[in-house]
């Protein structure tokens, strides 16, 4: 076995998932991640971990949600049960086919999610981590060969999470301290209100409560926003590829939106509901270990020298004790690349320039 | 998908489980049994049941177990929680390598099974079937070609099944009102006592108290044993091939063995305890979709033309209310073929000679 899935499934037992003797674990397994499974199921045997494996396969669910009609029990009781007495669910990902459920209606999809709502809950009581072992199917979506995918995957996972979690932590100690956060590029002039707000290192750890693997961004809810912001990355949304989105804010609403392509993906947002013309995100990502977008926002938004904003719902651990935060059924990133010629302040101080950070060798003030 | 595979799926769900609407169905797949897991998922849709898919490898469970010490906690909270919320166990065995659990320390795996008996018996308590899929795996282990072994498992499975239970139940009316069942072929002149026990009509379906997919026995338990008999089918028994088993019985025990290859392991065999001297098992072979033998319990003992023979425990289905059969740690089923010149009576009347039934055409009495 390539020593790099050992590595991968130590940090995930470990670090991320910090399992402990007597855990009851789920560990739910895709089509590809098998051999992650099999080097997590042996770390979950040396910690004296208890297992239960599912499998979580596109395919049984396509063929499962199509047979069936729109009529879905609310949350099976075996099912419930299961993720009710575990203390940590695992979800490795990995697929043959990133496609494989292209063919389930959506309303379907959504009756099903509907209905277990109550089993999603409880899984998401758990200490739960979510992450990717690289397959074929994933490195076609990356559009990369699977040999370069496998070090893409592994460079971002396979960091020093300790010391990055502590240069996060910096971060975050700036943002909760500061009350206004002024990012300004090439074509980018934007100014957010993050008073009051409680910045989360997310450093892929339960005990940060981070809970993908990898992770690597300190993230907030901003309000009040205005001015105007380009995103460079290219996204896919709502199954379209989405390119140079731009946004113009007025009292913390966007008044003005265009793309480059696909615009109209944009204007579909922005027209779910009155929270989607808000900011519910902004998101600083620290990951040096991804240097290149992938289509795939588990990655993107993660990568070193990028700000991302999201339109739509805010988090509650950015919010204080009570108090509720932007409200939207969407929450969409849009990624900035801010490698180049660019400056991230805070109340007025520079904590980024040109993609260095102020802790940093060759940060220049 | 080849059509066969959703045939198969059509008796799992229908004929041996009986999937009804709301059924909690725990799915368990084996790695090479994904195709019939899909249509499986697809008539679970259509009947309304709800579905959780559980991993069967080998492999995760090897790499669970050998890294695990000796002390596994007793019925983790969450795995019995899932079983004993379950109706339905469907367990779809068929992997890629039938020697994958190898090297796990037989004590490891003793104490594994022991902490989790009340997992067993939660799963044990709903409507379990276990069937198998073809993999090359399995048709290597048979010694076939892969396609050969394809057809070999379909004509096992997709029988007439509904005709085959009423043919069945002949038979189970016969030893059930019978008192004396005498076997005599070449070597073999066996007499055994079934006055007052039940036989059961195994027929792969829930409904009959028949859990495998394929069956097709019917099986009493026998005691009283005395005569002479020879097993003419190989086995491989406690890892070890058997030929050519031949037991002498004197009041309902073994008083002489041998056999033509490994002898020593029927020896093993008899000195487990004092049951394992007895007879707990009469079967009769009535699936003659089955035509020979693979080396493979679940296929082996419902051949048709052949008895089988299990030294060691008696089942409580063919016991009355509260009487203990012959009990011991083992079950130890040997086959012998009665296609040939050969007869079975009960009570003096011939029931089956030379392979042929007393109601089929052909017979002679």
């Amino acid at each position: 076995m390539d020593d790099r899935i050992r590595e991968h499934a130590e940090v995930l037992v470990d670090w991320s998932a910090r399992i402990e003797e007597g855990d009851d674990v789920v560990m739910a397994v895709s089509p590809g991640a098998h051999e992650l499974a099999v080097a997590t199921a042996k770390l979950l045997g040396e910690r004296g971990a208890n297992l239960v494996t599912t499998r979580a396969s596109g395919e049984i669910t396509r063929a499962y949600l199509r047979a069936h009609d729109d009529e879905f029990d609310p949350d099976p009781a075996h099912e419930l049960a299961l993720y009710e007495n575990a203390n940590v669910y695992l979800s490795l990902r990995g697929g043959h086919n990133t496609a494989a459920t292209a063919d389930v209606p959506a309303e379907r999809r959504q009756a099903h999610a509907r209905a277990t709502e109550g089993v999603r809950e409880a899984r998401m009581d758990t200490d739960w981590v979510s992450t990717v072992h690289p397959t074929r199917s994933l490195a076609q979506q990356a559009g990369m060969a699977y040999e370069e995918y496998q070090e893409f995957v592994y460079n971002a996972v396979l960091r020093d999470w300790e010391s990055l979690a502590e240069e996060m932590d910096r971060m975050k100690g700036l943002l909760d301290e500061g009350s206004e956060v002024r990012l300004v590029s090439a074509n980018t002039d934007l100014t957010m209100s993050i008073e009051g707000r409680t910045a989360v290192n997310s450093c892929a750890s339960v005990a940060y409560d981070s809970h993908n693997l990898p992770s690597g961004e300190v993230f907030t809810a901003p309000y009040d926003t205005s001015g105007h912001v380009e995103f460079d990355v290219p996204m896919t949304i709502h199954g379209k590829r989405v390119r140079d989105v731009s946004l113009t804010f007025e009292d913390g609403e966007v008044v003005e939106y265009d793309a480059a392509q696909n615009a109209d993906v944009i204007g579909d947002v922005l027209d779910t509901d009155e929270g989607a013309r808000r900011l519910g995100e902004l998101g600083i990502g620290m990951n040096r270990g991804i240097d290149r977008y992938t289509d795939n926002i588990l990655f993107d938004e993660k990568m070193g020298d990028t700000v991302h904003l999201a339109l739509g719902r805010a988090y509650d651990a950015n919010l204080p004790e009570g108090e509720a935060g932007n409200d939207s059924a969407v929450h969409v990133d849009l990624i900035t690349s801010v490698g180049g010629d660019s400056r991230l302040e805070i109340d007025g101080e520079v904590v980024q320039r040109d993609g260095q950070f102020r802790w940093e060798d060759g940060f220049e003030n």
